[in-house]
């Protein structure tokens, strides 16, 4: 390794990305920095490619041309070395951006030590193991640079839509005393001498938090010991929740798609070349979505000769059978039955075997999960009896609602499955940057 | 509990807030809601103040001109009730806004069904555990208001920044599988059949990703397991962490100081009836910020007769003296001596046992950390044994070294301290919605 290649950024600051450079800055000198992508050696020239965030840029070297010293370190360079360069850009008619980089000076940042085990050019490349194991290369693929451009795109789209509609962002305890909701197994934690687990929702915390601050909304990491190998579980996940005082399930499911509708404008907005690079145009968004009822979508399921009774759970492989019917992109499923929801969901006040709830579905994929709440203690007393609930565990939660939690209605959507949707993934470990899963614990 | 008078929402949904009360809305028909933070009956008439999350607005209660049906449900009402008033707005000159509510029509949505422990009204209120027991009846308090309305342009307006600036939100796992950067103690988690750790901080996660996104931030939860009780630390705490790509420790140290100028002005923009409140002037944060090579320090303190040598850590009490001598407001420390500073600290060139690295003190606290990072393997390698770490333990980190992992440089700031530092806050716990700490895990 030679080392004595390799040199600081010392004084040397960029000047420009690889966007900026077009035929009009010809005879410029520039600074440009990123790594390299791609070399080819045609004997009396060679180019390089340099990538940056935004793009890349086509490095002419002309041997005849370029310095000794110059000609001397691209000799050492392999794909993925980190380098800068000082050169003049020339309008050029057959490069990528009608104007590539003659160089003057290179700085070897970082050279690369090994040749990479996949090809960062194609889209589907190796086994998802294999790359996620070098996972800090393997995003540096086109595919995922789209994907989490996109990525950023819908949560600075959710934040800012959740703020001009009057939303405070909370940060809630993800270390909390009680397993909470029931449903989903936990991680405990050793918390100093005493037993804690890994919060699986912000669900009590935002709730409690309408009462102080009216609406608020957290984006952040849940954690379910998800025992399951599926394309669409994680056991750390992100996910966008939200709750609204004096409001109900109808108010919040008109918020949930205006706030959807909201981010995919604004990924038409901001990531052509992203969706132009794979391949994708936006599901439909059109408001309001289509909405059914629970049981109506029982009755079409009956009706399609599956073995369902009202009050089932509509899992994945029977919505897939609803999908292939007629719905397609994004639908509510709503009034679903009290028994299969949480204790916090508050039943309808005509049909109590219903609760004011709802599911915000892509497809066959469950995006979201939303509800009215139960607001007064002996409702929330009676509903966690009905489900079998430890009320002494809840006290902490149940004692606020001695004071005048004002109605309240709320959701929490995944993000990554979000994501999954609207860019046509199918593995939901390729739009996390890190997953964590039953077997993937590492990097 | 007289069940039979709290009513749902129904159809009635907000008209105003209480800040959109004024005398020009003299005779209008309004729907208001929030809680009641005050009553008072002086025979004839009765006021009772509806706080919602901007402010508060009072509603007269003339017992000659209200219904009967009005009158017998106010008789339930005591404070912290949630309530909707169907009214009519009275400019009324003793009125806080210059208007009053007549109300015509009342919903009790959800009744108080205890007093408070402790009063809403004054600043300082009861020892901080029984309010933190119920934490969310405490946050309606205008001194905690103000401190979470404050808060919320920070965490907006440090993400503006940053954005406007390049970079890149990102979310790195929580759930670790080594005790990664040594010294603080971490909480260890059962994950499925294995070991497992909550990170510390999202480190080495965000050097990683600076090679394929360049510059990225994340404002998330970070969790040491501290055994001190002070005023300063916390076991779940939010960290605004940011990492640059072809950047050094002065890029960052000049980017931490514009960030947080920019966060002083929006919050002089946004929060003037919160700084009123809380009657503070916020620091100074005129730029640059003052810095202070770490060994001049160290003579600073030995002059002042202090038992001090360099190489040692500035602790708190130490810091104190310099405060007392000179400093105040926020400021530099850098190049610090490399052996205090954890492994992936860069080494000054030219004085190899100090380092590329800064903290921002204000006043005697740290409020962040930053450095140049190494960035060529072998180096990191020997710093890692230099310290003592097991090599072993950090392979799938190293191995994305071999693949030019360009020069950067990031810092983390504590969101708690940075609050604290700007709001003249004592108590750490004030300033997160539910802390953690070694004698608290609930609510």
């Amino acid at each position: 390794m030679a080392d004595l290649l390799e040199e600081d950024l010392g004084t040397w600051r960029r000047t420009h990305y690889s966007v900026d450079i077009n035929p009009n800055l010809n005879e410029s000198e520039i600074i440009i920095m990123g790594w390299v992508s791609s070399i080819r050696d045609h004997g009396n020239i060679k180019f390089l490619t340099i990538n940056d965030r935004f793009g890349h840029i086509q490095i002419a070297l002309k041997k005849k041309d370029c310095s000794k010293a110059v000609l001397e370190k691209t000799e050492q360079i392999r794909e993925h070395t980190s380098i800068a360069i000082k050169g003049k850009v020339k309008s050029e008619i057959k490069a990528p951006n009608g104007a590539e980089i003659l160089p003057v000076e290179i700085k070897i940042l970082s050279l690369a030590r090994k040749a990479s085990p996949f090809l960062i050019q194609s889209k589907k490349s190796v086994g998802i193991d294999t790359r996620l194991d070098l996972r800090a290369l393997d995003l540096r693929r086109p595919f995922l640079q789209s994907l989490f451009n996109i990525r950023n795109t819908i949560m600075d789209s959710c934040r800012e839509f959740l703020r001009k509609d009057g939303f405070m962002e909370v940060n809630t305890p993800k270390i909390i005393a009680t397993a909470t909701e029931g449903g989903a197994a936990l991680f405990p934690i050793f918390y100093y001498e005493r037993e804690a687990f890994l919060a699986q929702s912000p669900q009590l915390y935002k709730e409690q938090l309408t009462m102080a601050f009216e609406n608020v909304f957290e984006i952040g990491p849940i954690f379910r010991a998800e025992p399951s190998r599926t394309n669409r579980h994680l056991s750390e996940a992100t996910s966008i929740d939200v709750e609204k005082a004096f409001a109900d399930y109808n108010d919040v499911m008109n918020l949930l798609e205006r706030m959807l509708s909201y981010v995919v404008s604004k990924i038409q907005e901001n990531n052509k070349p992203h969706l132009e690079y794979l391949n994708i145009t936006l599901p439909d968004v059109a408001l309001p979505f289509r909405r059914y009822r629970y049981s109506e979508l029982i009755e079409m399921l009956q009706n399609a000769g599956e073995s369902i009774k009202w009050g089932d759970d509509l899992a994945f492989q029977k919505l897939q059978k609803i999908q292939d019917a007629k719905v397609d992109s994004f639908y509510f499923i709503f009034d679903w039955p009290a028994a299969i929801k949480p204790f916090y969901v508050k039943p309808r006040s005509t049909v109590t075997n219903e609760c004011e709830s709802f599911d915000l579905m892509y497809k066959s994929l469950e995006i979201s999960s939303g509800s009215t709440r139960v607001s007064r203690k002996e409702e929330l007393v009676e509903r966690m009896k009905k489900q079998g609930l430890n009320i002494g565990a809840f006290d902490y939660h149940l004692k606020v609602f001695d004071y005048g939690v004002p109605p309240h209605a709320g959701f929490g959507v995944g993000m990554e499955r979000l994501i999954m949707s609207l860019c046509g993934v199918e593995n939901i470990r390729d739009v996390v940057l890190y997953p964590r899963d039953i077997d993937r614990l590492s990097p």
